[in-house]
């Protein structure tokens, strides 16, 4: 029942009829085979959101939008449905090969089906990504976004069938398929609040986030796009291209001897993080993170800085130079990696505190983590810090990837996936001024006979500005009181302040306060100041965008009073 | 009537009773000489307030708080209570000047009255700033800023009364005092709305701010702390201090020949600007700007990194030094100029494009702005531009100034007077995500006929943050639009993209929409994005904060649509 009335109100919200002339003849088939009008405009939008989710190729999963109608739906199409509809032409691989394009019609294999999704690609909110599999199977895409394995989905590719592939090929096609690319990921806390399991993303339970100053790494956020690369420390080699030296080429023991070894203590955070928020107004795509995408560590390794000029990084290179991208590690099944870039004003300079890190609070980073090195670049978006870095090009151009282009920017409340036009935001870099109530948890019981309640959480906010204040109020905003802030794991201690601009690491804060003696029910709001005075907005639907990213309104929870039963 | 309600909403939002206890005998005196109990709890604390704002030091003019009662009270002391209240004892100026500290007792005089004011120190929120009258006579101060000519001041004034000043001693400061400090200062625009007059501060109407994107000089919005002081260009001298080769003086001449002249387009805003917004949600201290307190010109003059790279700053500098302290030629009566400093590490970036400015718009700097040298900090609040340029001192401390120490900083909407900590809040310097909407103008009627309406206005994020978005709406908020940016005068054109960091200047913005069919009236709203995508807060209250800076909420103008009348 839940599932179903979240599926209503994406219907209600979601922008229903505005491309239905864009629907292929196939796809309009299957959506208008329902019976009655009103389950009609029902099955329509969700799973056309749910093909929104499917291929966009973040892994991202569309959870709240991919609802299972079985119940409802007996006479629909299933997998037994595909494996028999079968009087079609017989084509080879090398015949399917030969459609990549939408010159020469898009085809993919899945199970030994061949589909012709050329009218499909046109739907595909995430562009062309979903190219990448054509001429191709789908199952090694599949296997990588487990999301795919949706009955709905199968009845969609259903409906673009146009024959069977060549026995002896498709059992070479299943001697390759049957690894699985993410069965050699590491071993994870069980604490972890996982997200998505392929890639894994997951989170800590936000009471564990305000314990400790520095994030133990075992329950730091993880935020995978792909299977954690299996790196040799022995043969990992970096390679820094772009410069007038040529292409630089160091292996691990190169960046750890050659380069001072640099401490920087910096919180990540997600541009996800808080995500759910915004799907309560109306839903987006994008993992539903709770308030715990984002970390505090202690990285080591070399300054980029350091190895730009070991590779010969100058004034003459500033002139043409405006970014360095990074390349992971980490492929999908194409051979396409992770990627994103930050400005080189950023990485060159001397206050930017870039490293190449190697070590995460004093230890080898773990795998999760990047190991052998990843990018660390404090006070930036999470996806910046390119993890399992593989290449450094310092360009005139952003890196091409997805993650740089098409994802990681911020729109208009009122910008929707027809409307939207990714190259008109910048991508995200610095992140602006966030906090979040990790203690009390939404919906807890305080005891009256406590006289008072201890609200705990973090601030932090991008480009190095420093958090000066928390204001925590009671009342849902009508009165505030200035919180306790802590910058640091041992009691009552505090760091002095970083220099204006370097302050890459978030403040843990407390308040305690007497119980309102009327109240029944408390509306705890938090909401951070840094440096350059910039406040968290209010509310989550002025901000609301597309995907789900930059939520960062006050932070609200709410608390009941249990009276004390004695005095009853 | 309507100055009467405003003192109404004093008492009904101000901090009562808080501190009564701090009030000295004498003003406790009068604070009870009311006769009902209405009425002491509605004087009380109007006239508090308005001491709170008399000797600030700030030019702040408390006009909400600052009630003429005369109608009511005609049984109150007045300036002529004061001339006659005397069989008190004579003293020489002499004595009078031995009085100049708490220990001593703070003796001041008036129109030739002797007063002993210690026990009024210690309720001056200002601090100590009034010491500086300790000793010697009012009236230089009260000339300077003009708010004291009050008759609610003169009663608490006559309080103090403790004696007659010798007639030889108050011819001697009649003579020294019949000089207006103000009377040289230039002559200004008549379009100008002046918020005071004497230190002289004014905005222009909001429709002629967005008419250009730089704003003409004569209409660039006004903010003295004090007279403009004549400066000879021929004689002016530049001070450079704190650095290891000692004090390098430089003429006009020397900054405009030694150093390459560089140009910067670069937007000034008063912390202030906005506060009339605030003062609606409760009462601040501080001049009652509207929305056009910022203007955008194109400065030029040498790089002050550059100054002090000749003036011997370098590495071993940047050891010890944090600041740069800049001192006017503006002087109250006591010598001490206008004050403020920012981080050494702006005023040596290369990025930080820092000016030493002798020109604006093309044109040597106007009387009003500076002439002959100013600094102009881009993306740093206008407090910090210091004008009439004296001295520059490197140090490891920030000015000692009141500007920097116990003003222009931001606190919790619970903060008042008594509880303030100044030492709490790091000074303003960068300033948050701005927009405001200069057309229509609050009020204005929208004939249903033309169909559409136009929103004009400004964007403006501080610290080099260049605006990337800014969302409007007709229906307060429920739905938006994203609105044209115009970063340039010619019609259409807009110039590429600052590199990041360095968005010094702000950006007009323009939305034309259809009138919604039923709508009789419309609230406007904008909000603008940075590229930190930090975002405007929703609401005035939430931010609210007792200085009135940092006003920086969405922007709202109420607009009525008048139907066509030939259709009724």
């Amino acid at each position: 029942m839940l599932l179903l009335r979240r599926c209503h109100s994406l219907t209600r919200f979601g922008p229903l009829n505005t491309h239905s002339h864009r629907v292929a003849p196939a796809a309009a088939r299957l959506w208008s085979s329902s019976s009655s009008e009103d389950q009609k405009s029902y099955h329509g939008p969700s799973w056309r959101h749910a093909l929104a989710g499917l291929l966009a190729g973040t892994g991202a999963v569309l959870a709240y939008g991919l609802c299972h109608h079985k119940a409802e739906r007996d006479d629909t199409p299933t997998v037994q449905t595909i494996e028999k509809t079968s009087a079609l032409p017989i084509f080879s691989q090398e015949e399917v090969n030969t459609h990549r394009s939408l010159e020469d019609g898009v085809w993919v294999t899945y199970k030994g089906g061949v589909y012709d999704i050329t009218e499909f690609v046109a739907m595909h909110p995430g562009g062309d990504k979903i190219l990448l599999a054509a001429g191709g199977a789908l199952e090694p895409f599949w296997a990588l976004y487990a999301v795919h394995n949706q009955e709905h989905v199968l009845e969609i590719l259903s409906e673009y069938k146009v024959g069977e592939l060549k026995a002896e090929d498709l059992k070479k096609q299943q001697a390759v398929q049957t690894a699985d690319p993410y069965s050699s990921d590491p071993e994870r806390h069980p604490v972890l609040r996982i997200n998505n399991l392929k890639p894994f993303n997951a989170e800590p339970p936000p009471e564990l986030l305000s314990d400790s100053y520095i994030t133990p790494s075992a329950i730091f956020f993880k935020r995978n796009h792909l299977p954690v690369p299996q790196v040799d420390p022995a043969s990992y080699r970096l390679q820094v291209e772009g410069l007038p030296r040529g292409v630089l080429t160091m292996s691990l023991e190169d960046l750890k001897t050659r380069f001072p070894k640099h401490t920087v203590t910096a919180t990540l955070q997600c541009a996800g993080n808080r995500r759910s928020e915004m799907n309560k107004v109306k839903l987006v795509k994008g993992l539903n993170w709770g308030i715990a995408a984002i970390s505090n560590a202690k990285w080591s390794g070399a300054r980029l800085r350091d190895v730009l000029l070991a590779a010969g990084y100058g004034p003459d290179v500033a002139k043409w130079a405006v970014h360095v991208q990074f390349e992971g590690l980490d492929k999908d099944v194409t051979g396409t990696t992770y990627g994103a870039s930050i400005p080189l004003r950023k990485a060159v300079s001397e206050e930017g505190d870039v490293l190449l890190a190697y070590e995460m609070n004093g230890e080898d980073l773990p795998a999760d983590h990047g190991y052998p090195v990843r990018v660390v670049v404090p006070g930036t978006v999470g996806a910046r810090n390119v993890k399992w870095l593989g290449k450094i090009i310092v360009s005139a151009e952003e890196s091409s990837s997805h993650w740089q282009q098409n994802d990681y920017k911020g729109f208009s409340p009122m910008t929707d996936w027809d409307t939207v036009d990714f190259k008109s935001a910048p991508a995200i870099q610095e992140l602006p001024i966030q906090s979040a109530i990790t203690v009390p948890a939404d919906g807890a019981v305080v005891d009256r006979s406590l006289n008072e309640v201890t609200v705990k959480g973090y601030a932090w906010s991008g480009g190095g500005r420093e958090v000066v204040r928390v204001d925590v109020s009671l009342d849902g905003g009508k009165t505030w009181q200035v919180a306790q802030l802590r910058t640091s794991d041992k009691e009552q201690a505090s760091e002095p302040s970083p220099p204006p601009g370097q302050a890459w690491a978030w403040k843990l804060w407390e308040v305690t306060a007497p119980l309102p003696a009327e109240a029944q029910e408390l509306e705890i709001v938090c909401k951070a100041v840094d440096n350059s005075y910039n406040m968290q907005p209010d509310t989550v639907p002025p901000i609301w965008n597309l995907r789900g990213v930059l939520s960062n309104a006050w932070h609200r929870v709410t608390v009941k009073i249990r009276e004390d039963e004695s005095e009853e």
